[in-house]
This record gives structure tokens, sequence and C-alpha cells, in this order.
């Protein structure tokens, strides 16, 4: 991104010299996601509230090297370490973070960038060219399963709205951790046979159904309001999803009795920890689509047509760093 | 209640006969409460889908004596005890409390009401003819304020809104058990001022600063609005009041991120103890205004014109039972 | 059991008759537990202090069928539903249940017993001849997964002390609602190759490896130590046997670090709830070896002997109550 | 702290330079802790492995000024901000911890220190050369009594053995925090009647009654025999002194019930913010007696002997920096 409302451009960028407390990290690959699509529709003026600063380089998804060989992903979202919030493990809402790596500073999509420590994750024997998407996408979806598991006890049903890249995720993690009854609702029968493919139980392009627990990744008027009221005594609505939709019912006798109503934005790092330490055991699949650096153009078209299936990767390197 | 549709009136009724595993409780006081006043207003076909029978006693509110002289309490709402909701101490949620003790079944403006045993709760030392509000009033503001608790600690602020009967047992439970500034909002001056004498750090006309918790006591349009919009991340907005309200937001970025929002009607059992052991130890005050048996029916005219100051209660008996 | 001190005998009883609030069911099976072999030595003073009554028919883990056919398995501790624990879903540490159906009251090796609403439990699907085991040896296991259950997040370590009944059930709650990896330790090869059967991902002589939670179903001097010396910071261990162990070492420094150490008696009727909801779903595999009523005592004398795999279950009726 | 096994001596050390993150902070006041006139008996060996290293200045509970004039008091334990530990709230038990301002490393006797962001914490209108002894002894107490807040609802016992500095935080926590009664358990007269002073309800010279919570400050095999057995079904035990007591009882049988025994090292850094938040509204009271820095060997003198009551802190400076 270069300038205020313009579309990104390739630029050739000076290597980027870590500072106190930073390492230096060769990107491996580099995940894209819609949001990366808006940025360039940011107004100046908001961006600079947020603490934007132009230009900066896209991709929040990164994965790569340390100096020494270390494959490591990279949280995107900046945290002070120090706040409230993160000192209780809610660094996902920093107040830092409304900048982060791919947003507002350099991101991902490049051969190198800085972290600081609190954003290197160890990969373990995962691939670094593909698993940038577990820290976004992936930690995400982790996320809300994560605030929804005290509501699935054995027994229980658990919708997914919206059976995308995070949707599929959360379709995975909730199979992995929960014994409840996992139904993926979407419109898209490619993406409810996604959906079936990761583990869902059932597929469905409306919900029919009471359940324990909705995560609506889509989050319009439609999926909120068949979404909440699906919802049992003491079961959880989960909103993921930005589609800025609202409830046009009176909340008292609508909202789930004795239950809970949950919306965030973004994973926090212990989030993504557990996702790769999932990934890293083989539980779930991360389904991505490498793209080399040059097509990357070609990959936004795609993401912005929705005829990927998957993550798309920009690999970025595919050697290890030789010192 | 004699009827589908009318107001209610005064009978002469048999003595009631416990059934199995139930007691016989001569009532020492019943508190009035204005969901007594809306229910001439229930259609038929609706109270029917409930499980309500007519004729019933009205009064939800009940304290008295067994036959042993033991002063007790009686939760209204009825619990099966065995489901998946109650098993989990979520009882107030069960889908027998449809129907309770003075809302579809005989209730407490009588001298004998029967009781089975998990809805006897001794009261020690208070005095039962003042106890009953405490198994409604304040068990459902103390479930609000429990549920609040996780997000209270020291240093944050706590919002109620409407300082009415419920909202002053809400200031107090959360004086007693936090150390949250308590801020009590209501637009009735003589209801700040009350929310003061019981214990509000500050009150206010309009809620004027972000808050962990707001609890809502109201529920229009409005509160549901200043009352979600106040909430920091991390915080809770607990609905409370029946005002119908609604949010013309979209929910995404407007509801409080990684905090919840819940609703609920009723205390639990647990609730009703919790209530009781604060009034036992003299932590929380519990005002109630005496009528005779006589003047119920202006007790339930000065409650509709929102004359009162307190809960009204009807003493229906002031001496022990004589064996 | 027909008197203090003495072995059990066969003795043909009059049929029970439910009191107020309960039922009859026909018994269709009744597992067998190690306590069934402790209790001919149950001291009468210590007996009545619990509150049992001579003589009593054995056998706590029973299930049949309701008189209209309805296969259901019965909780077999006793609980009020109305003290502070039961309304809280601690029903499993009610005071009541010092006695219950098989310990000091007429339990399941019997045509018919009698039981409360409360502990009623509908079994779907599953066969009442076999689901026994499921509400005490399984509920119990389960008790113990789901307090462990915070302390497991993805790429945690649970191990599984002892890999008798009890421990195989762990084994397999511990993989259907966690992704952590399982390791099962007992000195007995052939227990070993049973818990490798029903998945755990390793097994061993002894405990080798930091765990983040460690179940013990043993209880030994040696299993304690092993077991709390093994837990890491923020990790839990739970006793579950009653082996009469103690731990010969300083607590402070030497139990887990920000952790918990908790012990209990079986499991609550919430926990059989669950358990019955996995097998009914297929998740778990509750292994019987069945006894027709005649060889009750034969059954015995191999649990004593330690030669059975999996529970041994008597069956008392193999069809279905025809009214 | 000059070297391995000798005793403190005062020396003039260069004033320290801030790393990289680092600030530098005058100090106000530190206050001294029992741990300290342990430390010169530290084995060299033992020290090595832990991380220390010799010399450093003694003080670990340190408050002064940043350059800027902000009142400031700092965390003494080093957490790294990125394990699993610290990024979900526990770091306190971060690894990283064996080493820290005052152990191991420079600490609070001094003109200045350096600390990082994480482990400085604003005071607002709190005196800085009093506000020391809240990070570390406040801290650790308030640690202990925010685990056993959920075993606290209204109507339970909190027993607190032992009412030294530590203890009588304790009983404040508990008051500010809880319902409970609180009870105060310690042999000596003159620390019972100090625990008094600060709100316990009751005091006693030893265990007598059954108790929901007891936390135990002293550690001893006799404390630790006597508060585990006075748990109620469902409590918790709570083991925070140092005595190096062990229980030599069957674990089954003897720890409570449905409950938990935990224990600890320090507190963490969101606990010392919700202290300083209870000082700061003035809810507890942070007794502590002055010396000046040239009675620094005195103050430990009086520390050793047991003559002291509150907290000792050596005032460095008591005006603010002029720049």
């Amino acid at each position: 991104m270069t300038e205020w409302g313009a579309a990104p451009e390739h630029r050739e960028m000076p290597e980027p010299v870590p500072g106190p407390g930073q390492v230096l990290v060769r990107v491996a690959g580099c995940g894209l996601c819609r949001s990366d699509l808006t940025m360039r529709r940011m107004p100046r003026a908001a961006g600079e509230r947020l603490g934007w600063r132009m230009p900066f380089t896209l991709g929040h998804e990164t994965a790569g090297w340390l100096s020494d060989g270390t494959p490591v992903a990279l949280v995107a979202a900046r945290s002070c370490g120090a706040c409230r919030l993160c000192v209780r493990g809610l660094d996902n809402a920093c107040p830092d973070g409304t900048t982060g790596r791919g947003y507002g500073r350099d991101g991902g999509l490049a051969e190198y960038v800085v972290a600081d420590r609190r954003s290197v994750l160890p990969l373990g024997g995962l691939d670094p060219r593909h698993a940038g998407p577990l820290t976004d996408a992936g930690a995400t979806a982790y996320h809300a399963v994560r605030r929804a598991l005290p509501h699935l006890a054995p027994g229980s049903v658990a919708v997914v709205l919206g059976a995308g890249g995070l949707g599929a995720f959360a379709v995975q993690f909730l199979r992995v951790l929960t014994a409840a009854r996992v139904v993926a609702v979407d419109v898209s029968p490619d993406r409810r046979a996604y959906a079936e493919s990761v583990g869902a139980h059932e597929v469905a392009a409306a919900v029919t159904e009471p359940a324990d627990v909705v995560l609506d990744f889509v989050g319009t008027d439609e999926t909120v309001a068949a979404g909440v009221t699906a919802v049992r005594p003491g079961g959880a609505y989960g909103l993921i999803g930005s589609g800025g939709g609202r409830l046009d019912r009176p909340w008292f006798g609508v909202l789930p009795r004795d239950g809970e109503v949950f919306t965030f934005q973004g994973g926090s790092i212990a989030d993504a920890q557990e996702v790769i330490a999932l990934a890293a055991a083989g539980l779930i699949r991360n389904q991505v689509r490498e793209f080399p650096f040059e097509q990357a153009g070609e990959a936004y078209d795609r993401l912005a047509a929705g005829t990927l299936t998957g993550r798309a990767v920009v690999v970025l390197s595919s050697g290890r760093l030789v010192v």
C-alpha cells in the first residue's frame, strides 16, 4: 500500500532492520485475506486514527525462518504485553492492535519482516510456506470455538454459519475438541461439500433445528436472526462475520435465556499457539493453494471473485535460509 | 385469578392439601410484583400453552412457616430437578418453570400454600412476613450480578440502569461482592436518591462513561443502546428489564469485543439461597412496605401507579403457627 | 446383604412398591463393582452412621425399563435435589449420598427396583442390559476428565494412571473431548494393551515425562508421588483411586504451581447424562462381559481375582417388559 | 549481595543503564521481605541453576518515579511475555521468573533501577515510598484470594491461617471481595488483634470449625493438617506459606471432596494491577513502617527478630525527580 485510497502495487523496499528486542524473519509464505482487499478503501482520517502509517506492505498471515533456521509463524496483531487485557490473555483486544504486521505496518508479502519476541511462534515440523493462515483465519475461528466450549457438553449441537475458510476451521476444531454434533450451514453447495469433507456431521442450506451453540461467520441480518433464535437456553451465539447484520427483534425473550452472545476480532497469542499445536499433531487440515509471488495479483483477483477453495498463500521462499 | 382475561377477585378457597413429597406452609407475607398486574391480560391460548390452570391464587414472593414453626421462604418457579438445566444449577431456565406458585398455580396471597422440598428455603432469623421479595426481586437481581462478577475485578466500573426494586438490590449486591465503582442511572431523582441510600457511589440521569458491566433493569430501545455501547472490551451487558427494547445498530463493531451479552428470567434456587444468606448476615437491606390483607387491592393500585418506594408485602399472618 | 459382616446370599424378596414420586423399574442388567466386594466388611457402627439399612440388595450399576417400555439407566447415589451442593450441580457430594441403590438400600441385582424421578436417565437406543456401568464406572471417570478439561488445551499431555475399567473410560473421554496426547500407565501388560485398544496414544509401565494432567485411578503412595510430581505448572492431579496413598513430601514446592489437586467420589447426574450421550452417539465403547443371574457368584469371584477384562454385568431380563 | 554465601553489604554501584525496551526508575521506597534474609544461604550451584548472577542489589518490592515524574511500582518477578503461561495470564509461573529484580538481578535498595515495560505499574495517587509491598506481599495474598473466590458464595466461611503481613492482606481482600465470614487463626495474640483491626470477623488460636476456604500462610505440618481437614465438600485449601509442611494422612477421604488444593509462588501482573486499584480506591490499608536507607540494616534485624508490625519499607528518596 503506497498511499491512502490507492490500489496496492509492487515496489522494491530496503531490507528491514530489527529494532531493540526484535528479530529478522525471512518469509516463507504469506496467506491472503479478504480484509486485504478492503484496505485500499480505508479513508486517511480513519487510518490515521488507528495509527496506520503509509506506505506499508500487505500480508498478515506470515511464516518463515529465524536466522538460525527455526521455522516460525508470526502473530499479526500487535499487543503491548502490559495492559489490563494483555496480562489476562485477551491480547487480541489490546488497544495497540489497531495496527499490525500487514495493516498499517509492514507485513509478510516481502522477503523479510521484523517481529518482536511475543509474536514469534515456533512451528516445529510444520511447513512455514503454508502455516501463515493458522495464525489468523485459524486463530480467529479457534477463539470462537474456545469461547463456546463450556456450552458444548456431550449431547449438544453446534451450528457453523458460513463454511468458508474460517468456518471450515471451526468445523474441524469442534470435531477435535467436543463431542457435539456439528452442522454446517451455507447457501453454496460447494462450501457445504467442503464442510462435509472436513468433518461436519451434517450440512444444510439453512438453520432448521435448535442448537446449543451457533457460530456465525457471515453476520448478515439473516444469519444473525436465524442464529440467535436457534440457540437453546444456556447456549451461546458467537458473531465473527463482519457482515454488518443487526437484529430487528426485542432482545428480551429472543436472546437465549441464561446463554451468552459474544463477538470479538482476531485470535490471541494463546489461540495461535493452540492452533499450531493442533496442526502439528495432524489433527486439523490447513487447506492452502500456493501461488508464486509473481501471481500474487492473480491470487487476489480470484479471492475477490470467490473462486478459491481453501486459503491462498503466496510463496516467498521455498528453501531454508542458508546463513 | 378466576378466569382468563378477568381482573382478580377475593375468594374463599379450601385449605390446600399437600401431595406426595410436599409440605403445607402457613403464609406470613407475600410480596407484590408488577408482573401480577399483567396476568389478567394473558390470553387463554397463551396461558394454556404455558400450562397455566384457572383459577389460581396470585402471589409468587411467599414466605411463612412449616408446621413445626420453622420460618421459610418459597422459590416461586417450578423446576423438575432432573432435566439437563436443573442438574447443572440452571433451574431458573427449567421448562417446568412456565408455571409456578402465583402464576398458573396457587400462590401466596392466601393463608396456606403447598410446596415441594426443593422450593423450601430456611430463613434462620429473618422475618417471614418480609422475606418473600428476596426470592424473586432479590434472586433475579442477584443472578445478574453473579453472571457479571468475572468482569468486575478491582478497578472496574459497574452501571445499573434503572434504580427501582431490582436495581436497588443489584446496587447492594455489587457493593457487597465487588470492589467496582457502582453507578446507578435513572431518570427519576427519587430513585437516584434511593440508589445512593443503598450504596451507589455515583448516580446519574444517563450513561456518561465507559463501564465494564452494565446491568439493564429497564430494557427499552434507549437503555439497550446506551448500555451496550458503554461496555468496554472484555466486559458484559446483562438485560433483565422486559421493556421490549431492540438495538438498531450492526452487532459487529458495536457489541463489546471479547465481552458477553446475556439475558435470563428469574433467579435459581442457589441464587435465592445466597440472597437469604446475605440478608441473614445483615449485608443487604430488603426495604418493604407492609399492607394488611384487606388492603391488597390498594397496594396493587399504588404499585400500578408507581407511588411505592421499596417492595409492597401483604401480611397474611403476623404470629407463628401455634400447633 | 442380609446382615452386617456376612457374605451376601441369594434370597427371594417381595416386589418393591414405589413410594410417592417414585417409579418401578424392571431390571435388564446390573454391573458389578469392586466396592460390592468390600461391603461385607462394613462394620455395623460405621454402616449405621452412614444410614445403611440391612438387609439390602447389592448392585449400583442398574438399567432396565419403565412400565411403558422406555429403557433407562439409574443413578446409584441418592441426592436430595435441594441442598447447596445439589442445586449447584454437585449432587455427587450431597450428604444424602452416603446411602444409595445397592449400598444401604435395595439395588439392581433383582428383577425390580424403585427409583425417583431425578435418578432416571433415558437411554435412547442403548441396550439396558449393558448400560448400568455407564452411570457409575463411566460417570466417575467422566467427572475426573471434566474437572481436568480446562488444563488440557491442544499441545498438552494427559496421563491416566491405572488402565482398569475406570481408567479405560477416562482414556476414551480424553480422546473424544480433548486434543491432548493421552498416555496410559499400568504395570499390567494386558491392561496396557487394553488401554491402547481404546485409544491411548502411548502406554508405559511408569510415568516418565511431565504432564499437564494426571488422573490417578490407583491412589497408592507410589502413584500419588509419581503423579503429583509429574504435573507441570498450571496443571492438575486428580485422585480417583481409593488406594489409601499419601505423599511423604513437603507440599510447597512439590505440588504443581498454579495448578490444582482434586479428589471426589462418584459422578453427578449431569456426568451420567453426558456419558450416556457419548455412548448413544457411538463415541465410546462400554466393554462388558455378560453373566446370567445364576452365575453372579462366579462373576464376583472373577472380579475379585482380577481375571476380567471389561465390566461384568449380570443380565436379569433380556426382553422388554410385556405389560 | 556481593558473593555466594556471604552477608549483604553496602556498596556504591554505577547508575544502571536501561537496555532496549527498558526505562530507568528513580526509587522512592523498597519493602523488605523475609526471603531477603535467606538469600545469603543460597548455595552457588543452586543459584546458578536458577540463573542468578552475583553481585546483585537486594529489594524486590520497589516503587519510584519514571523520568517524567510518573509514580510507578515495579513487578519483581521477570516474565517473558511470550510463553504458554505468560500469554494465559499466569506470568507468575513463567520459567524466566527464577530470577528477578532483587533476587539474582539488581533490585530496589538503590537509588535507581531499570525495568521493562511489562513490569511498570502506574500508581495514580498512591505514594511510591510505600507502594512496593503491594506488588509482592499484596499481590501474592491477592492471588490466593482470587483463586478462592469461586468457592466463597454468600453464606460461606473463609479461614486465614497466619495473620502476618500476607495474611493481613488476605483478610482485607476477603472482606472487600466476598460476603464470607472471615476467621483469622494465629497463635500470636498480637497478630490476632492486628487481624481484627483489618477486618476479620473472628479470630482464634486454632481452626475450630468447618470452612469453605482455608488459605494457609504458614504451611507447617500442623497447619496443613488442620487446614485441609477443615475444608467442606466443594471448597478449597490454598497453600502459600513455605513452612515445608507435609500431610501424613491418606489423600482419598481426607482431601476435600469435589474441592481443590492449590499452591503457587508470587502474584501475576494482573494481580498487582488489581491490588494497586484496591489501594488507590482506599479499600485496603497497606501498613508500613518507614526506615531511612542508613537504617536498612536495623530494619532487617527487626524483621528477622519478628518485632515489626506491618511491612518495613526503606525510603530511598522522598521527593519527586527533578529533571
